[in-house]
């Protein structure tokens, strides 16, 4: 079970996330590309980081809006979402080729996350701009109980899936997140975050918030990179994955 | 001798230049990246016209400036500098791979590139930048007498260059351009213009503004392509191209 | 009976519009602020292009996105839309002031505009936005056979309406314009956009794309500055309903 | 002595500054306009502390220029720098007006700040913006030895200076600062801070960074908000200055 975090959303003077801190803690980084944040001079240190820490480096493109942060849905023709995607994993590839490195799969960011899970067309955009851009890369989306939707059109493109679970957002018996408008809809306490962290791994299943089991099958858990725990839920997930891993291997 | 066209400068809803009449008669299209004009809408658009024409696609990054259209210097760091470079590099690669095609050289834009033939530290970035991304991609530079510094920088370097000479603009007897503060800047008549190409192509030299005749040895033309006479000029420096390269064979 | 105009959306180097040629036959000029469309410059020239011709000068207000030309609808809190308003209006208001002139009114751009004819909250949003900033400022809305539900709002925050017509689209029965998704949407000769024009002005109504008769009581005409037939519609417009109103004077 | 601070620095999601904390102690809050940070909504809640502070608010203009924080210069024509410079005093003057305050000065930000102070054309370009958006509107300046030189420009322009001193930073003898390149360049210790700045409130001069006096006539001290002592500077300054007014009333 592999630990994903956003990286690389400072942009020019303003800074967000402790990459430096979290890097040496996980085995993938979403970086952003310039759109939603990120400038080349973030990104090219958010690589190097990536780099030095041996960390997978994962394109993290979302919709050309600096100021809401890529939150902000927006509509536009498939077409033109397709070469804005292109645009992004073109341009943090450029970034890693001038630093000997490559990106290795794709993770839509915020409003186009959602917007991917929910609508088909944008899901397909995002397959066929993989596809004619790098159909090696995986396009990494939100692991869910009723997989085969997704599984089947990605097949179609021939696109490979990662599956990514949330440690620190609270499920509904759907499995799907708790929206943030609800209450509880976050984890405030790392023991309960790295309890449903070592279910999704030990199990494959979390505990919904009104107390049901659903099964969630991931390949990564996803963390946040800017709370005030970040640091603190990175490097536990990290030991107790790793204490996690030997056990069974000690069988 | 090949010839140079500006393509791809239109941004969202507003046009610059008169691309699809002009792609036919060029060899090389210096297709702008998204920091000082282009979308990845228009760089998709720009890239299918240039490989339906055959025609080789440079790219054209500048600095990040939309509003100034790139005109405006804008100090950075160096490594910044790079950074930028890179991305662009990578930006237009990235929508070039999803069409089958590549870029086969670099040209900087506006102000980026006047600070280039100026200033040797922004020179040396762009040649880092370069070899750092694809030590295979040319960079064009503009054609002067004097080569051997430009030629001996790039060397260090290993990356090659392209040497371009202007057909509309007049030149100094050092074989630099009248500044576009100066009268007589620019030539704005088709035979004079041709003229100037065709002693380019044949006898590698030009007339300065003063009556001095200054050796310019060129691999390509630079043609605007948004001014009154753009598609004529194309259409005659082609065809007269065309007849010069036919009548050398035949002997 | 007014004619409107959108005015000073060119941005930088790229232009659009034909402002200087259609100043001269209009009566108000919504002019850009710098958000969808125009920068400071152009605003400045625009602002003087009006004060000469002696016309009135409107904000028009958009969205923030320059690429999308704020004709995509960016979904944001009520809090946040109305702090873009104001910033707008109070940009073109100090560019005004800085040539001795003021605005007078208000018409949000693209997007926005839809929008606040289709969602109450969006219409409130601007509606306050205006009360708080210059209660003084009439809103322009487009005009419909069902007005009350707009005037009563209006009035609930103090805001007075002007309301528009227009000449160069087809409407359908309910009065609303046909989409331009759908074919018909736009009339393309001249003959039939002054009648459209004409019967607006005489009559207050509109024949329908499906040959109804629709009431349509407009203070103002709006015309589009970039079209091919642009300079003629302004200009016949002027003159039909300057002999119009002497027509009437005389009687 | 005034305090005055950058404030509503922030831009989007991303933070800078501790306005909330730092608010209650100045007297003049220098917001930034939307060009080199900030955006609408954080205009209007700065305004909005600002106002429930009763500190006075100054528009705080800067190049357009988000990535590099208005740091960079960006050469431009006069005529363009002025409308930049109207366009936010407009903007954040409209947000003002909806809250009900107004602006009641001008201070320029980074790199056009450094400009204005080396450069005359750029010193005279803002002088003519503000005494052709409103002359009522003093322009802060920093205050050197040799004030002469500005005050006669401004008074042609029949622009009032505020002029202001920095606490933590040193300055050389000829009364300027050290340049942030050299060593020494910040102080980092508060007594040395507050030592400097009520020498410049009680003997309108400071000790340069050789141990010579200079004489420094300001009328506010600037101090930053960003910084790891920033709060405490605040409070402290504030404390000192208050209680050396007092000391000087009750004589």
């Amino acid at each position: 079970m592999l630990i994903n975090c956003d990286m690389g959303e400072s942009y020019g003077t303003w800074k967000i996330g402790q990459d430096k801190t979290i890097m040496p803690y996980v085995d993938m980084a979403n970086i952003a590309c310039g759109m939603h944040a990120s400038d080349p001079s973030v990104m090219l240190k958010t690589v190097r980081y990536a780099k030095a820490n041996d960390v997978q480096i994962g394109a993290h493109p979302g919709y050309p809006d600096l100021q809401g942060f890529g939150r902000r849905f927006i509509e536009m023709p498939m077409e033109e979402l397709k070469a804005y995607v292109v645009y992004q994993l073109g341009a943090l590839s450029g970034i890693c080729q001038s630093e000997g490195v490559a990106i290795s799969y794709v993770k839509p960011h915020g409003a186009l996350y959602n917007a991917m899970m929910k609508n088909d067309e944008i899901y397909i955009a995002l397959l066929e701009a993989i596809a004619s851009y790098n159909i090696e890369l995986p396009l990494m989306i939100m692991a869910v109980p009723d997989h085969l939707h997704y599984t089947t059109l990605a097949e179609q493109y021939g696109v490979e899936l990662i599956f990514e679970a949330f440690v620190d957002r609270t499920y509904l018996s759907n499995g799907r997140l708790t929206p943030r408008s609800q209450p509880g809809a976050c984890h405030d306490n790392l023991e309960i975050i790295c309890a449903q962290a070592m279910k999704l791994v030990s199990e494959h299943s979390i505990t919904s918030i009104d107390g049901k089991e659903v099964k969630i099958k991931a390949d990564t858990l996803c963390i946040h990179g800017d709370g005030q725990l970040a640091a603190d839920i990175a490097k536990s997930l990290r030991m107790r994955i790793t204490e996690y891993t030997e056990s069974l291997t000690c069988k």
